[in-house]
């Protein structure tokens, strides 16, 4: 089955290093885009078929370019989602000391996260924005490159024999993970693994108060819990938002898909994203009063209700009071 | 078409003068029943077709007969609600003046709605416990009645030639009123009219603190106001109980559908006593989030993207990633 | 310290078992009461210091009279809630068979408890309203009396030399239990005993939809349980309603007070009755962030909040800058 | 009164906008800083006494630096909000021609305003990282500057002969403002005037599912709006939360002092950042149950119900059951 991803490159960044983890990726087309919308728009004119992109990071937190960009725009689907633990390194040409460097280029949110390890190993380092971190290490191969080091993933300098690693694990958090989508156009949604995750964007209305609160019992008063919910202004006027929020659980549960309903109800805006399986496989806790069972059990109840025939009449008597 | 109505009688009460509202009923066969359950038990057994009980008093509170007899044994409907306004007069045998009255015979909830009057006007008048108004009052015409006068309905005191009105209006509410309830077997519900009442009951989970929050938010999380709210004790033991509601709207309205589905989940053995047009024909609002409309909207939502075909697939592709 | 008490008599009731549970009432003046409120305003007017009234029963409910007495005209204090187990006897006068028995008196409540019985034992049972199980019982011993058994407490059967007992244990639910409370004028709080239960009465306010659940959420959201909520209509007009609720807890605990605070602000007319200790002595959890260390941490954390001088000012600058 | 401001800087920024809008700010000291991070510790270090950093954008959202910097470390206040247009132009060098322009470089979340019209107006488009909006712009005044333009504020392009202004309102959000906030160190709150906010970070509670709600509900409950909520990694691991909140309201207001102690209860990590008056002036509505009045009525009610004596000793019987 022949398959073109595309992911937000150049190559040699974290984002190809998730895409790899993706089954058969390593043996398929993998085209990089220059920055999420046009790994986006590349799946949905149909020159991919799926790409991968971040959408937040334990430390950075969300990217913001991502949750903007699958929130407009023609739909798309989340159907898998990669961790990626975040190591970097400090990578410059041969022959360069750590005492040698001054100016260090990197992508920003890389640099926010080693700017403590930065700080008591260069003093008085200067910072010089790179478009990502791939392409700041490979700035420096450029003849008239004007820094001295670049913060990388050990991946691409390693693979580069120009490129020299001066000090490695620079990360302040060492624990630091990004999350990965991977992106396609509406397609059928992935089984229930009995671990999954929902992500939904949900415009807050504005004619109400108290709509977040409205928006979060559709989850809370169904027992479906929430692992991350995100604001995002919509643009229009500062306070007004979206929420990019993933619920624990798959769409095809009558939980979840209730819960849907509930928030297109309040927010016919809603943009559901995707149900998948979730990366750390671990499965949600499901309590009795709100499983699959008890909402067919109650839905059967209502029907049974609403088609009432009359008692009198099965028992023959045809006689039923005109009330 | 032939019915047969059962009421609490005997004849000459509240309960009779609320059953003559019902269009029909006056043609119609009427049998007194000597308490609630008996007038129940009648239409359970199919010698009435409706049974007319009353449900609550405006000065009284509920009437827990009624709310236990209806929660329990074969099911029931309620399939209309009547309104009586309350109006108490002192009757006597003829002859016997005000000041010769010291013991005065009613039913409980009557004597409760004169006190005050009787404390004005009767002094040291003493209580004989009746089983019914009309009871005390037809009582007055026993040769050894060991009472002075009676409490009773209006309408009672005025077709027995054997007694004679001492006062009027003696009720210390003047606007109280008893709201009667028809009850017949399962039946089909009667019309949606935009003006309607639906009443359940709910027993109380036990295995979840804040369970009553939960019942509550499955009516106010869709928009259904509640007129009445009513706690009844289960018998098992103290603080074990079930809750008698009345909601506005309709069973076959979707936000009340839903929220009956709802209460189904948190509490199994919810009991659906019927949905019936308001006495008053106050019309209720239903908020736009509410409506037919969205919920529908919202289930044509959720199955679209839960039914979602391929757009690869559509766009003639069939290179869908495999996640 | 001499003490006269009332109760909700005659003598033989219930209600005098449950005053005799007090300490030190068998030695004092007990006085018995015609009816709850009579019983009361022996205590407004201090012709009494404590009255001992039923509130609650596991099957029969709530006691209507009592709930409506306590919530209106000068304040009173619950200081102490008693359990009775209810146990019923059938008494009649010597000689008499239990096939003889056909007209049979007692309280309506009682009856109701015992209706099951009735219908199994004595065909086409009869029943004569009574005032309460004790006088039922001891009409028997009138020479004129004109029903044949009373149905009423073991105590006052066995008491009474001119009654025999014809059948024991005639409750239709043998773990039937009536709770009583001890209600004084205003008095100091009874002290904390860790087991304790707050009762209140607030008035639902009119103008605000959703108002039942604010009321629940001064609760809930502080962590105190509720034990007991009841409906009761204010007489204004039907669906106006105040609840009688218990709530565990006692008011000198920081997240009861608050709790208290926040109904007030909600309806200004709510009513304290009273905290005191819980009859079962079972202690209340208290989940660490409504501790009242937690309350008082969060206070004093607010005020040094609102409090603070300016740093700048410490640190000698003094240069804080204008805004 | 001598007064030392930093800002986000270079000169001819946004924020040296924003800061020129405080009184007495365009006489006196401002440090430009080179980061978010720097500008704050000079305020903490005592080297200035109060730093205008960006902390939202209408389009680009939430100003994480910021929102990360005031969240941790030595605590700081806001003391006041600055709301600045964005409007953006594109510069050059005198005789650059639009059609010659390549690559453009700027801040990348300028970058992200104006991509729609780079898209129709410059094909091909290359973008330069750039560390700030005025960074770009004076790099072009670098003889060997490597891009052909910069997107910067009027303020930057208009004082620099150097510069050519090739474009205006270039921005894709006509409407697009930066809200930015003034921060020291502790200090008394500025004034209450009735148009007020008051910003807080809260930890989520790790220990209990549906704490985000709780913690909305400490503001709900108290009829409290919000005006913006952030949530942003603590860096622990994914899913490890805080919220930034706006909160309608001065910390003098009961309601919202009321609401802080709640927050801090359930989330004692919780930090205040300062209530100030609102840019826009709007006033907050604060419905009646909700008043400086209600919660003062509250709570004299409760201290009279836990002071209360005896009414009995007031009225001289000094005998009160003891129960």
């Amino acid at each position: 089955m022949p398959c073109a991803y595309t992911f937000l490159g150049p190559e040699g960044t974290f984002t190809e290093a998730a895409l790899l983890q993706v089954p058969g990726a390593a043996q398929a087309v993998r085209l990089p885009a220059s920055n999420v919308n046009a790994a986006l728009d590349k799946v949905r004119d149909g020159s991919a078929d799926a790409a991968m992109v971040p959408i937040e990071n334990s430390v950075e937190g969300g990217v913001t370019a991502t949750l903007d960009a699958i929130a407009t725009g023609p739909e798309l689907r989340i159907i898998r989602e990669v961790l990626v633990p975040i190591s970097f390194v400090l990578a410059a040409r041969p022959g360069v000391q750590l005492e040698d460097v001054r100016r260090v280029s990197t992508h920003g949110h890389a640099w926010a996260q080693c700017r403590l390890w930065m700080d008591q190993h260069i003093l008085g380092a200067e910072y010089v924005p790179g478009s990502s971190t791939a392409a700041a290490a490979l700035g420096l191969l450029d003849a008239d490159c004007r820094y001295d080091a670049a913060i990388c993933a050990p991946l691409v300098a390693r693979e580069h024999a120009g490129l020299s690693v001066l000090a490695e694990d620079i990360g302040d958090n060492p624990g630091a993970v990004t999350r990965f989508i991977l992106v396609s156009r509406p397609a059928p949604l992935p089984e229930r693994t009995g671990a999954d995750k929902t992500t939904v964007v949900v415009p807050l209305p504005e004619d109400r108060p108290g709509a977040l609160m409205e928006i979060l019992d559709q989850f809370a008063s169904r027992g479906v819990n929430l692992s991350r919910i995100e604001s995002r202004p919509t643009g229009q006027y500062l306070g007004h938002y979206f929420f990019s929020i993933d619920a624990d659980g798959h769409a095809r549960e009558a939980r979840v898909a209730d819960a849907l309903a509930g928030l297109h109800r309040i927010s016919p805006g809603t943009r559901f994203l995707g149900s998948y399986a979730r990366a750390d496989r671990h499965a949600t806790p499901v309590p009795a009063h709100t499983s699959d069972a008890a909402f067919a059990a109650a839905r059967t109840w209502v029907e049974s209700v609403l088609a009432e025939e009359s008692a009198a009449g099965e028992s023959g008597s045809g006689a039923s009071p005109k009330a």
